[in-house]
């Protein structure tokens, strides 16, 4: 375990000063373009500027600072993460991701690469004020289309009106787009999760962001008197059904590696305790790394909740709500980042499958994309006790400072990286 | 199977007439003491001078007539039911035992008994306007007191106001009581229930008023992140140790004989579909007619709920909102109403518990009671569809006329009645 460093308490520090940065006095609460994003750009703008990078806002309202390489048209690699929040969120859910990029490039240095290092604040990633997620990394991948500029807050304000509203001009979105010589995406966000802190690691290299289906599920059975009407065949319980069903959700996920398997949600509409019920409603997520294990883990799950009902006399509907593929991460990018981690940590580097959607799954979409977990105390995020640990960041700085380094040093493999990226964005993954 | 009579018409259509005695248009809706309630007191007091009955209001509103027997001061059997109904209920429940009453006093004529029969037509069992069940049975065992007399409903009026202002004193309680010579009180009600359709019967002998326990049971894990929270230890679902507990609520009941139990109502309170349930709140409603075994099956199923919570680092809670005794009906009484039900419809006698409370719960507590269920098209009650078929209806009646008629002709039986029924009075059912 490395010990606290300088460096990382700055760069802690730094998240706590732009937590200050909110649309509500007293929390944290910063969504796509509010005023509370002019400070954080002030604030960011001057570190970079401070680190002889050179900044932008792009058109999408990304703040962007580029560390020069050693000559120019050099190939580049971002680093990023989003600088938006839930409400009442903690300090650390992607502000630090930017943070963690704006102190390598501190520690690095302009002109001491043989690639441009790009570090990217995205401007939306929770999906909090326009209720859809990634606003700003899909301008990187050219996807931040008319459709999406079009949407409206809950005030009626498009997507393209809060850009123009905070001084920018959609019809620029063009120039939002990665640049061409971008070989390599790295994002680093706190796990929100409770592995790492169970396993007692610090780091996580991410092999896969998993992919997700969402599901409502409806039993349909009959409302009898709970007192008169018997077990058995004169009974169709709904909540019975959806129990057994349930029950095997728990069961099921348990015993299938990597799978997780929520029922979030349950009710009985116009229940009362005397009546039995005739109607249950209930939600599913299931999340995997394999998009083919997930969809076997539907289908099990459907057939089995048909035959609890069936068997009750109760009717089973279904509707699908999100059904996201899995992305996985660029395995050699993580091969790299997995001895460096290992290094960082003194310990054996851990791999873990991302729960949860981060930019990197639509970066992805164009470029070979690595993450690095960092472990988050009492797996909290999205609260105001979200927190980090010094020594767990400085392993993290120091992980990827070896990173960039070897990247530096070790021509070939830059090259190698490079080519990859141009049939990746040439190929399946466009 | 008896076929339809004019006698059974008359009945049921009589019911119909005083179902369009409502509160609201379009529906029956009839609770305590509602202006309603003077138009079926005008019918039914008409139909019971018709058939030489002395009637008279009591001070709870209890709508009562006397047959008179043979000779002054006779033992009294008392036949009854109450008159009032849940929200937009249907023709059925609790009326058509008052019209069974007045029509089996038709049949046997003024002075033709060596026993006096009362119809009594209560004014309130199913608890709605004042939040409390049983108001017009419980004035005849005495125990409508100043505590419930003071009781208010939703406008603010009191059981004393309500029954001054429908032009009854309640100060005149005592003369409510039940007269000193009563020997038996007698019921006929609608099963509300699918066991006597499901079996092909007409009728059944009520054995037992089942005892009832309502508890609200809380189950406390911990919310989590549905995606990066692994299976296993890390998780504290709520839900899921609750439906572990569902499943067995619902397999201990059907494999003990007579037992019902039932959850009504769950509910995750702040879920999402993406969020591990950190709360799951449900109800739990078990009922039999002996308190042991409901005894026994309460603490199984709070040991097991305990143990489901246990395993998943999940807290139990729970809460008795009513703890009801079983109540037995007459053995004697039964045993000769079974004999005559078995005639009335040429089949076998059915015996059943009664799942739902009802008057003769209450009459119990001072005199040997009996209660006959009829079969309820659907098992649908509380519902305007609610409805009762015209040769059930006769069987009742004929059953009906043959216990009174050999209770007339046994005068041996009679006599041991009434001694009973001091016994009762005096003994440990008081």
């Amino acid at each position: 375990m490395n010990e606290g460093s300088e460096r990382a308490r700055k760069a802690i520090a730094r998240c706590r000063e732009i937590a200050e940065c909110t649309e509500i006095a007293g929390e944290t609460t910063r969504t796509f373009l509010a005023p509370s994003m002019q400070r954080v750009h002030e604030l960011l703008s001057g570190w970079m500027h401070a680190a002889d990078m050179a900044v932008r806002v792009d058109a999408a309202g990304n703040l962007r600072g580029v560390l020069p390489a050693t000559e120019v048209n050099a190939p580049r690699l971002v680093i990023g993460s989003h600088l938006d929040t839930v409400a009442n969120a903690g300090a650390f859910d992607g502000v630090l991701g930017v943070m963690m990029g704006l102190a390598l490039a501190e520690e690095i240095g302009a002109g001491r690469l043989p690639f441009a290092v790009e570090v990217v604040g995205f401007s939306e990633e929770e999906g909090v004020r326009f209720a859809t997620p990634f606003l700003g990394s899909l301008a990187l991948t050219g996807e931040l289309d008319a459709s999406l500029l079009a949407r409206k807050d809950a005030d009626g304000v498009s997507v393209a009106e809060a850009i123009r509203g905070f001084g920018l001009d959609p019809a620029e979105m063009t120039d939002a787009q990665l640049d061409a010589a971008t070989f390599a995406y790295l994002e680093f966000h706190i796990e929100q999760g409770p592995v790492l802190e169970s396993e007692g690691c610090a780091l996580a290299v991410v092999d896969a962001i998993a992919g997700q289906t969402r599901m409502q599920l409806r039993f349909t059975g009959h409302a009898n008197h709970a007192g008169t009407t018997p077990m058995g065949p004169l009974r169709q319980d709904a909540l019975a059904a959806a129990a057994e069903w349930v029950c095997e959700v728990e069961r099921y996920a348990g015993k299938t590696r990597g799978l997780v398997a929520t029922v979030g949600k349950i009710e009985v509409p116009s229940g009362a305790g005397n009546v039995v019920p005739g109607m249950c409603a209930a939600t599913l997520d299931v999340r995997h790394a394999q998009d083919a294990v997930r969809a076997k883990a539907i289908q099990h799950l459907l057939e089995f909740a048909a035959a609890a009902a069936a068997h009750r006399g109760v009717r089973l509907d279904h509707t699908t709500t999100l059904d996201q593929a899995a992305v996985a991460m660029d395995a050699e990018l993580a091969k790299v980042l997995i001895e460096n981690t290992g290094h960082a940590t003194n310990g054996e580097a851990r791999v873990l499958t991302s729960g949860a959607g981060h930019d990197a799954m639509i970066l992805a979409r164009r470029v070979p994309s690595a993450m690095v977990f960092l472990r988050t105390p009492g797996g909290l995020s999205h609260h105001p006790d979200e927190s980090v640990i010094e020594e767990d960041v400085e392993a993290a700085l120091a992980a990827g400072l070896e990173f960039l380094w070897l990247l530096g040093d070790d021509r070939e493999m830059l090259n190698r990286l490079v080519k990859n990226a141009r049939v990746y964005a040439g190929g399946a993954h466009a």
